[in-house]
């Protein structure tokens, strides 16, 4: 990595960050959804910064914009060679930082930049996927289901809040874009890398620039719901009270304290309803949504069941009556142990110790993992701020960010090289 | 007693109570307000019952429907008996019950239809008030503070929902009413009785018809606002939260479990708000509300003090913001300690032992008992169940509230013998 100034790149990879930003749907913040003018306008300024850094760019049937930056060898058998794919997302939640999804984008076209030209024995596809948030179609990960030939018809017959069905959009933006290519991965796609802030504050905490990912959480999300019985609060004895609210907070006291005690769980309640919702009526009725997640299916399997039966008692003991609904249940994915490995080096060649991180937020690398070898990098996260205009990054830790990257690129090469050596030979002998 | 059918009367009491709960504003349920049609309406059904009764009716300044039943001696010089008002009100909360206030006013008839024309050393005036609810200008006890001359210009400058002030329709209603009273107690009202549904479950707990008010509890409204920090459900560990409805909920485990060590105490928070209110978020701020009552006015402000400094140890120990408002202060009322003695008698004469209870809702006794002697009697309400079209009451107590009231004028004529007597002598001698 001699002669690459990495302060300039980060430097260089913020202000484009700070340039996709300028794209958005509602000026004065930064909203940029799935196949929104605003995308198109960041579209023509990546198209830009990938071809100066020698890539060969196209935008596919799914509205990702793919930069392909080709190996030593494919001067003579073009598209033969094996391909590491760099992504993330370019869109964004309503009002959103500068860097979630955006900076994983911005660092795999810097990456080629610091090659200068060097071509390697792999091609490197950087791809912006179209959609990871879902707030257009209430589907997230548009870009990435295509890419793994997941976005299936019912995904496909969705309609966005103007009643415009997503298949309707994509056809649209095909028949304006008469060079758009398959969304689907190259046959020799052979490796996934995401870069991302951390969106929690874990990294910040410990001090550490950067954490491979070696787990995506798995999520459980229930609907808790106490009915009790409304009441006067002035003429109603604290004994013979049925208060929803009482038996509700009781049981959030048991979920918090019971979350605490397992490593890596989390457990959630963030929306509170309460009725009929009067200061001087004892609450009725008090739903609660809960969203359960760790590393380890079953040991989020057993705290929902633990959290549930818990409410079940208190409303036993409070003369409650509790309806609970388990409405969604997604598993953990696994990372790629052996590109995880790849990552810790690179990390530490970096200079940063490398801590392994659960993500608990889904990433395109969650649905991606599903076909393809993947490994993700966190960057640290001030404060643990995202989904929000402050959410920041600080550039000494793109910088790491990197130079991790390059020392990947080249472990990459050494393994698939290795990997290659012992694969099977062909029958020819 | 002799020769009077209670249960016949009873049933004539409730059906009184059916025929009124037809005058609605709302046709399919009971809702009656302030100098609405629906209040003319009843006034008029009332009218007739009460000038079958023998009494002479008037409506006053205030909207309150007025019977008159004259003492004995009332022949020979008129308006110089002492007065007993039995009273109560006519409007009704939206969606209500039957009963509610209804039933006082019905009682004070059915006493004097009782009495079959027989005249006692003192008058009655029955009294139908025309707001206890507050809900059409947000102020609760319009007719009973106008009984005692404290309906005040900032009262009377209120707005309705439609922009009418308080004092314009009260205009409205005098000149549409030429024969209007007013509104002021007689000089010579030396009692107030009022006769009302519990509210609440306690006497249908303790299996007793009738109870006596020795006090209407004094209140405390506050607002509680927990200001934690928002963050990501998935990826913020339990440690690093701070989350603002986990400490709500300890907060409101806490009062609960105070509350009830301490006898008498109601606490109760109706109200909770919880931002920003997204399954996946956790929660930044949550605002509850605090309702607090007790008899005992200094008990009631040493558990709010306490309540609020439980509060902020919570904050404290999970670095949560803690603000606190207390609204509203009303101070605890006692009624006449002569007059609950005559109404335990009464009870008690009536077959029903008589317990003391504190009234944790407020009652037009409430305002009155500042300018005239007051006592109530409440009844039993089946389940609690008030401010709902499930009100209920037992005919039994109706009967049973009905000999309590007669035997509560026997006594009351013997007390006032007795009070006049012990009165000083003029100074003639």
């Amino acid at each position: 990595m001699t002669g690459i100034d990495l302060a300039a790149l980060a430097a260089t990879t913020l202000a484009r960050c700070d340039a996709v930003a300028q794209c958005t749907e509602q000026p004065g913040q930064i909203t940029r959804t799935f196949l929104s003018h605003a995308m198109e306008a960041c579209h023509s300024r990546i198209l830009e910064w990938m071809e100066a850094a020698g890539m060969t760019v196209s935008v596919d049937r799914a509205g990702n914009i793919r930069g392909y930056y080709a190996a030593s060898d494919e001067s003579e058998i073009p598209e033969r060679a094996s391909r590491l794919v760099i992504a993330s997302h370019l869109d964004s939640v309503p009002n959103a930082g500068k860097y979630d999804g955006v900076l994983g984008v911005m660092l795999g076209i810097a990456l080629i930049e610091a090659l200068k030209g060097r071509r390697l024995g792999f091609g490197i596809e950087v791809i912006g996927f179209s959609d990871e948030e879902g707030v257009r179609y209430g589907l997230p990960f548009i870009g990435s289901r295509a890419f793994i030939g997941k976005l299936l018809p019912p995904h496909l017959a969705r309609l966005d809040a103007h009643g415009v069905a997503m298949f309707t959009a994509l056809d649209d933006y095909a028949s304006q874009h008469p060079d758009v290519v398959n969304a689907a991965a190259h046959a020799r796609t052979r490796a996934y890398l995401e870069f991302h802030i951390e969106q929690g504050p874990v990294l910040d905490h410990t001090g550490l620039a950067l954490g491979v990912v070696e787990t995506i959480a798995g999520q459980s999300r229930a609907t808790v719901r106490f009915r009790g019985r409304a009441g006067h609060a002035g003429t109603t004895p604290m004994f013979l009270r049925r208060d929803a609210l009482a038996a509700a907070a009781e049981w959030l006291v048991t979920v918090e304290s019971e979350a605490r005690t397992m490593p890596g769980l989390v457990a959630t309640t963030g929306r509170i309803l309460c009725e009929p919702g009067a200061a001087n009526v004892i609450p009725g009725t008090v739903q609660c949504s809960l969203d359960v997640r760790h590393a380890d299916d079953k040991i989020r399997r057993a705290a929902v069941r633990n959290f549930l039966d818990a409410a079940d008692a208190i409303g036993d003991r409070r003369e409650i009556e509790i309806e609970h609904l388990v409405e969604y249940e997604q598993s953990a994915v696994d990372l790629d142990a052996a590109l995880i490995a790849l990552a810790d080096k690179a990390v530490s060649d970096a200079g940063v110790s490398p801590r392994h991180m659960t993500s608990g937020a889904g990433h395109d690398a969650m649905i991606v993992a599903a076909a393809v070898p993947s490994a993700m990098i966190f960057l640290r996260n001030p404060d643990g701020i995202s989904h929000h205009p402050d959410e920041s990054v600080l550039a000494e830790d793109v910088a790491a960010a990197l130079a991790a990257g390059l020392h990947f690129l080249d472990h990459f090469q050494n393994h698939l090289h290795q990997s290659i050596e012992s694969e099977p030979k062909s029958c020819t002998t």
